[in-house]
C-alpha cells in the first residue's frame, strides 16, 4: 500500500525500466503500427508498464489522438424507476467493448440541468451523449444536445430530428392480451393508466389489434382507466369484476396495477388464476416475482435499449451531427408464470 | 441545428470576436485573478464564449491545471436493487456542487472488471473513487483501489484500510423494534434474513438492545430465519402466528419479508395493525407505500451515503493516499405509515 500522491509514474520511467525511448513507449501505448517496432521490443515497454503499474495520462493521450474515450449519458430520474440499473448496463456494455468509459449525470428533469450537464460533457470532450428517459416519453432535448452526437434512449422528440429507440409498446399490448385469447379468454378487461404517454396509447392500441385478430369486439366498458399504481389497479378490478356478468381475465397497464388488483379479487373472493387470469407489463421483478400467484407480465428491454443507443452513437463516431435520425424499437418479451 | 462535426469554436474564434489576445481569452476562462483584466473587457470575453457557444476543451485545461474535474464510482450490482439511483443522485449533489462530474462503472462483482475499471479510472486521471455497494456489505477492494484517493461507500473492507460510510443497522433494529414497545407490545416477533452479512447481524443486536430497555426477555423462539424475500417473510409469519400464544407484532428485516408476511397473516385471518402490528426495513417504496395497509418503515439513507463518501473525497483532494480511514455511519429514519 503505496503512501504517495506525487510520484505518479512516468512514461520516463517505462522508458527507463525497457531500455528504448519515450517515443516507443509512446508508440507502443497508442498502438502506432507504422513506427514498426519490433514485437520484442513491444513486450518489453508492456512488462515495463506492468512492472511499473504505469497509466497512461488520457488527458495527455486526448491531446494526442484528439480522443476521449468518454461518452456522455444524462438520464432524467434515475432514482424514481427500478429500471435505471438494466438501462446503463445495457449502455455500459457496448460502451465497455469499445474501449470508452461513460460520464453519468441525472438531471431530475431539470431543463437548466440539462443544459449544465450537457455543456460539462461537452466541455470533456465526450464522443457523443446518449439522452435516456427512465419511462418511454417524448421529450424536449436539451438545446445543447444538437451540438453532439447524440442518442434518445427509451424517448423520442417530436420533428424526430435525433436518432432514438424505444420499446415496442403496441406489440407488448397485443402480446399480453394474445396470452389470454390463446388461453380460451374473451371477456378480457384492460386496466390503463390515466396518462397520455406512449405506453398507454400504445397498450391499448395492442389489446385492440390483439381482439380484432381474434374476431372478438371491442367493448369500452372493460377498459377502466386509473393512476397507475396499486390504487389504481385496486379500485379497476373492484369496479369490472363486481359485475355478475363479468370478464374473465385483466390485463393490466404495469405490475403495480396488478399488485392492487391482485388485492381486489382477494377480497372479490376469486382465485387467480382460475376465476380471473391477470397479465401485467414491466416485469418488475420485485412485484411480478413474488405475488402469490406469480405475474405473468411482458418485459421492457432495457438492457436491449441502452445496448442499442451506444452501439449506434459509436457506429457514427466519425460522421457529422446530429446523427442520421433513426427511430429504433425494440419488441417486449414475455414473461410466463403463474397468473394466466 | 448545426450540421457541424469539424469547425469545433476555437478559442482563436473568441479571442477575435472579443477584440482580445488568446491568453486573455484563457485568462478569463482559467479565473486567472492575477492578470488585473479589466471587468468590462472580462465581460465582453463571456459574451464572445456565449455568442459563439464555446466549449472550452477540458482536456486542455486538465494539462494545465493537473484537476481533471472527474470522479471515478464503481458500483457491484447497479441493476438488482432500486437503491443505487437514491446513491448515485447523493453523490452526484455533493460532485456538481463542486463542478464535478461522475464516471460511473459497474462491475456486477467481477474482480477482472473492477481491477479494469479502476485502471481505466486512473488513466483519466480521475480526482478520486468511490467504492459502492448496493447494499451493506464487507468487500475486498480491487488492489488499484489504494493508488487512488478511494472512500467505501455502503460497505467496508476487513482491515479498515480505506475510509467507508455505511447506514447504522443496529441503530435501525432498535428503532424498529422501539416503535413497536411503545405502541405496549411485549411479545415482538423478528422474521430474519439468512444470511450473516452487517444488516442481519446489525438489525438483530438493536432488536435485543431494545426488548432489554424495556425489560422484555429475548426469546429465541419468536426469531425466526428464512430467505430475505416475499416468500422466507410468508412462510416466517406462518411458523410463528399459528401458535394459540402468538406474538402480537412482527418486525421483518425487510419490506419484500413483510410483503410476504401480509399474505401469511391474511391468510391466517390476521388483521394488520389491529391483531398483528408489522414493521419493515429498507422502505421500499413500490412495497411499502402501497400495501394495504402501507407499511410502517425504516429508511435506509441512501442518498446520504452518496453524499458523504464524495464530500469526504472532495474534502481531503490534496491530501495522500489513502485517505484517513474514517468508518463513519449514518442512521435510518423511521417512516411511519398504517401498520404498526
Amino acid at each position: 500500500m503505496q503512501k504517495n500522491t506525487k510520484h505518479r509514474v512516468t512514461m520516463k520511467a517505462v522508458a527507463k525500466q525497457a531500455g528504448v525511448s519515450q517515443t516507443t513507449v509512446s508508440y507502443v501505448i497508442n498502438g502506432v503500427t507504422s513506427a514498426n517496432i519490433p514485437e520484442e521490443t513491444r513486450q518489453r515497454v508492456r512488462d515495463a508498464i506492468k512492472a511499473l503499474g504505469y497509466h497512461p495520462n488520457a488527458a495527455a493521450r486526448k491531446m494526442r489522438t484528439n480522443r476521449s474515450h468518454l461518452i456522455g449519458f444524462i438520464t432524467d430520474e434515475i432514482a424514481t424507476t427500478p429500471f435505471a440499473g438494466q438501462i446503463f448496463k445495457g449502455a455500459q456494455a457496448a460502451a465497455w467493448a469499445s474501449g470508452k468509459l461513460i460520464l453519468l449525470s441525472n438531471t431530475d428533469n431539470n431543463t437548466d440541468l440539462e443544459q449544465a450537464a450537457v455543456e460539462a460533457m461537452l466541455e470533456h470532450q465526450v464522443e457523443g451523449i446518449i439522452y435516456a428517459a427512465m419511462y418511454h416519453r417524448q421529450v424536449e432535448p436539451p438545446k445543447a444536445l444538437y451540438e453532439a452526437r447524440a442518442v434518445l434512449l427509451n424517448c423520442f422528440c417530436a420533428d424526430r430530428s435525433l436518432p432514438s429507440v424505444v420499446s415496442d409498446e403496441v406489440g407488448g399490448g397485443r402480446m399480453a392480451t394474445e396470452v389470454l385469447l390463446r388461453k380460451g379468454h374473451r371477456r378480457i378487461a384492460f386496466a390503463n393508466h390515466t396518462a397520455s404517454d406512449p405506453g398507454v396509447i400504445g397498450r391499448l392500441e395492442g389489446y385492440k389489434q390483439a381482439l380484432a385478430a381474434y374476431g372478438v369486439p371491442f367493448d369500452e366498458a372493460l377498459v377502466c382507466v386509473d393512476i397507475g399504481q396499486a390504487d389504481g389497479g385496486y379500485r379497476c378490478a373492484m369496479r369490472l369484476f363486481q359485475q355478475p356478468d363479468r370478464p374473465t381475465a385483466l390485463f393490466c397497464y404495469n405490475d403495480r396495477m396488478a399488485m392492487g388488483a391482485y388485492d381486489a379479487l382477494r377480497k372479490l373472493k376469486l382465485s387467480i388464476p382460475d376465476d380471473v387470469a391477470v397479465v401485467g407489463f414491466d416485469n418488475q421483478e420485485i412485484i411480478a416475482a413474488h405475488l402469490h400467484p406469480s405475474l405473468t407480465t411482458l418485459e421492457l428491454p432495457h438492457y436491449a435499449l441502452g445496448k442499442w443507443a451506444v452501439e449506434y452513437l459509436l457506429a457514427h463516431i466519425g460522421e457529422e451531427y446530429p446523427l442520421a435520425p433513426v427511430q429504433h424499437m425494440i419488441g417486449c418479451p414475455l414473461v410466463e408464470r403463474e397468473s394466466a
